[in-house]
């Protein structure tokens, strides 16, 4: 994406490159089957049971005048019209903390005011909408989503902890609290006694990490060992919601020895309980508010539409990063514009405005791979199998497999990525065959495993499509009806939730696994290249690593302290966007250009031609760490690791035992070429029993080794 | 150990055996320094926890006459005895559930006869135990020991998987109890309200689960990536204890806001208090119980005998089993005998007998095997790296190890396995050497990963010597004086810990392992491989594996049935006996003698030479599956492993990225020489992508394979 501050041109650029692919976002995703629900229940509840506890939360901090109710309706609302017309359908949309933060402040200023009041809060951040969508069409038109590109990786993963540290804060904070008595509730009644408000503490602790641990566990049944594949399936990609309704199943056990409010339960009113809906008329009081307030609004409106500008882009750009491989165009400018819309909608009807959400999103690109990845597994498979069936030999299977893999391309394709996918196909194919040497004999089942094979052939895609966001933000919808069944979920597995998306979303943050590193006795450091092929530790020093993270880390405790602060808090997504002047100007005067290649890859800097491999050889250390994510573990596996592999298996499978750990990323074709055929002489090599076997460093020390990479010993 | 009935025999053998390393028993103790410390206390925890809870158990059946004070008492006085004069110092001795059940049978038998009362119970049992020792004498001095090779592993690993069922039941009844009220508590006192009650239970809940997560981790601690090393391997080696302190100090947090009593703590009397220890001079009642109940005394006397014959003689099996590699000999007459006489002592001063215990004998051999292989690689490493810093080649490293290792060597040696052990040392040299290629260049650090090649090249060697067995023992007796402070251990953390040593007490079972196996799904059945190389999973048909685990788990539940029978429970052993038969006579006509050999070798069955090859093999799942047992994890490596290995890592030593997988026993060196050969043309067959490279098998289908193994594709 070029920078381009040409009004409109940015506008125009987006919907030019969606409209294109409009019609097949929709035909793919009907295409997929009901294996659609797989990721489109996994993001419901992600995205919905934030979204409650948040309108819990608003709930108490309104006096009510905004609850659960209206928090899911905005997110259902906001979620349809952006699956519907939205330019990046895998952006998922939602009332956010920061929001909730907001409308917070906004309801104890409004209410300290005579003459606006708590009666005329919601018309008057109605008016804050009207302010912050106007904001938000200059931003849009004016092109300023162009700069995205300078949010590097070490804006966007800081933010992604951060959103972590916050959930996990919310867990936490919610368990002690369930030691506590609640504001609001009557102290005297029977559950709120010391004995009882124990019990209730100690069954949350139970019920909460109960809830953490099978959940955590349930992501990683695909590669179980017990159970028919089927079943594992189901419970990899159903088991999350799966265990919050077991667990909640289960809290009802004890129901006959305790009082009725243990444990507590989700609190809110039902949609259709009078006070529940008098705000949706908002629209009519808002010229009762008093002019000053009217103008006054904007300085709300400011940080509102700063904060969305920030969430909204980053989520949409973590949605889309490079490893994913998206074959269809991004589309912040129109994104952001829509959004302007929507904060409209959402201000007239008096309910709080949605907007793109972390973690979320990127959980929402990555089921869509799982998924793609079955698809044409099973499709090729099948192939492969009919193929065998009629015993062919391997050239041809492979040829069929080829020919399907290529039926089931989308039509329209605007990186080459899924040309080269086929280009690596047919590569593999005449190793393969060259290596094995047996090209023409025919092929079974026993000498050849047909999805062990294609695993390591498909390249990551993502089953891009509208269809998942849609259906997710109705059953969001959907939960306004269902309230009084989600009220029987009990608080602390909610915190245990919590707890599960900030975990969820640390694998594949390489700042994470960075900060890991820091605790990792240097003798094991070289483990650190087994899980994920970060090339960073074999190129960069340990002791730039270190200054490198320990300086993130202390940004991103300021940050995080900052969003302790009353109602500047809210600001803390300028303290990530100083990042990108920092990043930009600062930081190379303290770090070697190649070193903050290898650490923050960033388009406008211009990179020497070994840093630049070295760079997107980085890339596949967050692509491998994505395959860490139990969900993928035996799921998705790149082309270009798909090679390797090939080359592994051909002297032992047993490399094949811990599968998504070698990795590729598909950036640079030059690397593949240039690092692979040296790798091969590794792997055959006689005199290298130090090589790692997994790419070009000593795996011992992690020490960086000469640029002639993987030339072993 | 040949089988001879000859009187006496048996125990001379035993002695002439022992006496000949007695003195190297203590000084090789003595040697170790103060790392013996570490088994010591694992064990100690592992054999004063159960019988301070046991001793509860029986305190409540007994109404007090006895109480932890005498199990403990009975534990460290036996405990003593045998690591001083015992036979096998790797024997620990204790109070077991068993004797707990026959006590409280014999309890509930005195107390309702008025001319014997629960005044006259202890010195009935004196007699019982005099009548008990009786026939013990008479079975030792027969050589009733020397039929113990008919155990085959069916029957010792049956009966190890009921122990673990037994101690789990235990938890699971202890955490149930822990929402109940107690009998002998005042139900009407505060913290046995329905709402402290409850919360009391969930309390329990949170504190065993947490004890027994922390503990099963704090056991892997060596693997971990964080931390030094020094700091992993104190946690693993006094992690458990550390967490039962830990945990117990944390019960004590909320102690301001909850009653006295909750969560539940130990119950036993302090051994100073008055009544806990009148019984110790019960000898003087012995002559006022009526002549006809000392007769009838032989009855119990006969179960009792049967049992310890049977516990004793097992529990001293599983903790000699072949892939120990132990150099000293045996001593099951001797040790019987020794059991009789102390039975006597204890019945003579009233407190419960004590015998042989499952699983904490082979969990004491097993944490020295640990110690031994940490001893041996300090050794070694120290002194590669001396040969390396005055950069010697490869083959001088080795040859200066080989030295250290000589010398590291007890002087008296049975088997060959050290002999051996040398000898492999020097082949894995030659391999490595002209592999590589390169013996006589100087290696480095960088090159030569000095810790990994020794884990590669050492034996699993058992530092024998009955210093830990003393001090455990020991330090049992100071509980006796240490009863206020363990009265501080909350129950449920006890419960906890019982699931703990169930769980641990599973890895290395193959007959748990093949119970798993029924459950995984077919096209992962080849993991098993990878994690412990099983041959009967390839040398054996699915079906017969199955037919075979099925019976015996049928077995299992039976005897686990019987031991709720109220009175004949006690004689579950008499069932597995049973076993001995059914084996011998009855599952040949079922099963091919190939197939048994597999599934249960057995001694006195004539092998055919493959199948030994196979039988032997079968011992490698043994003892890769110790290797699972998360403290050995990056510990014990066996030689014949090492060879292996270095053919690996010549390849790819991504495959060493899972040490411990492949194991070898040191039964056959035919074996290592027979399978090799053709493995390693599999590691370098250039046409067997198919081949798991761990062995010869076909690891998709885990399948068996004609016999000719390895021949690769």
């Amino acid at each position: 994406m070029e920078e381009t501050f040409v009004p409109f041109r940015g506008i125009k650029n987006d919907l030019n490159g969606r409209l294109t692919c409009y019609k097949q976002d929709w035909t793919g995703g009907f295409k997929a089957g009901f294996r659609i629900l797989a990721p489109t229940t996994y993001i419901f509840f992600a995205s919905a049971i934030p979204v409650i506890s948040f309108g819990e939360q608003l709930d108490r901090s309104t006096d009510g005048v905004l609850t659960a109710v209206q928090t899911l309706a905005s997110t259902a609302l906001c979620g349809i019209i952006h699956s519907i017309i939205g330019g990046q359908p895998l952006l998922i949309l939602g009332v956010a903390e920061p929001t909730v933060i907001m409308y917070t402040f906004m309801f104890k200023f409004a209410k300290d005011r005579p003459d606006l009041g708590s009666k005329l809060f919601l018309a008057w951040t109605g008016w804050v909408c009207v302010w912050t969508a106007i904001l938000l069409f200059l931003l849009a038109v004016l092109g300023a989503c162009s700069i995205i590109n300078r949010f590097t990786r070490i804006a966007g993963e800081l933010f992604g902890l951060l959103i972590a540290m916050l959930f996990m804060q919310e867990a936490i904070k919610g368990l002690v609290e369930e030691f506590r008595i609640p504001e609001r509730e009557n102290p005297n009644s029977i559950e709120f006694q010391p004995s009882w408000r124990f019990s209730n503490g100690m069954f949350a602790l139970v019920l909460s990490f109960a809830l953490l641990l099978t959940a955590l566990r349930s992501r990683k049944a695909r590669s179980w060992r017990y159970g028919s594949g089927s079943l594992r399936g189901f419970i990899a990609d159903y088991g999350v919601p799966l265990m919050v309704v077991v667990w909640t199943a289960i809290s009802y056990l004890p129901a006959g020895s305790v009082p009725k409010g243990i444990p507590r339960r989700l609190f809110s009113p039902n949609p259709w309980s009078p006070g529940a809906y008098e705000n949706w008329t908002v629209i009519k009081d808002m010229l009762n508010v008093p002019v000053l307030y009217i103008i006054g609004a904007f300085i709300p409106a400011t940080m509102i539409a700063v904060l969305y500008y920030f969430d909204h882009s980053v989520a949409s750009q973590l949605a889309q990063q490079k490893e994913f491989n998206l074959r269809k165009p991004p589309s912040f400018h129109y994104d952001l514009l829509l959004l302007g819309f929507m904060v409209i909608l959402c201000g007239l009807i008096g309910i709080p405005p949605s907007n793109g959400v972390i973690p979320q999103s990127p959980m929402h690109t990555k089921s869509l791979a799982t998924l793609k990845h079955q698809l044409l597994r099973n499709r090729l498979v099948a192939t492969a199998r009919k193929c065998m069936r009629n015993n062919a030999s391997l050239g041809q299977v492979y040829g069929s497999m080829q020919e399907a893999y290529q039926q089931m391309q989308s039509p329209l394709i605007y990186q080459e990525p899924s040309a080269r996918g086929l280009k690596e196909l047919k590569d593999s194919t005449i190793q393969m065959a060259s290596s094995t040497g047996n090209i023409n004999a025919p092929v079974d089942e026993s000498t050849f495993d047909v999805e062990k094979e294609i695993d390591d052939l498909l390249p990551v895609e993502v089953k891009e499509q509208r269809l998942s966001n849609l259906l997710q933000a109705m059953m969001v919808g959907g939960c306004v009806a269902a309230m009084p069944f989600l009220k029987k979920i009990p608080t602390s597995v909610l915190w245990g939730y919590f707890a599960f998306m900030a975990i969820e979303s640390l694998p594949g943050n390489q700042f994470w696994e960075r900060i890991l590193l820091l605790f990792t006795a240097p003798s094991r450091r070289y483990r650190v290249l087994e899980e994920y092929h970060a090339t960073f530790v074999e190129t960069v020093p340990f002791k730039t690593i270190a200054i490198f993270t320990i300086f993130q880390t202390a940004y991103l405790l300021v940050c995080f302290g900052i969003t302790w602060v009353p109602i500047a808090g809210v600001l803390f997504p300028l303290m990530i966007m100083l990042l990108v002047p920092v990043r930009q100007y600062i930081l190379p005067k303290f770090f070697k250009a190649a070193h903050l290649q290898d650490l923050d890859a960033a388009e406008y800097e211009e990179a020497p031609a070994l840093s630049f491999n070295l760079a997107t050889d980085g890339e596949m250390g967050r692509t491998a760490s994505f395959a860490d994510d139990g969900e993928i573990l035996d799921g998705i596996v790149t082309r270009s690791r798909g090679e390797i592999r090939r080359m592994c298996s051909l002297k032992l499978t047993s490399c094949t035992a811990t599968p998504s750990k070698e990795f590729r990323s598909l950036q640079s074709p030059r690397l593949s070429d240039s690092v692979h055929s040296p790798r091969i002489s590794e792997l055959r090599g006689e005199q290298s029993p130090r090589l790692g076997g997994r790419g070009p460093f000593s795996p011992r020390t992690g020490e960086p080794r000469p640029s002639n990479l993987g030339k072993g010993s």
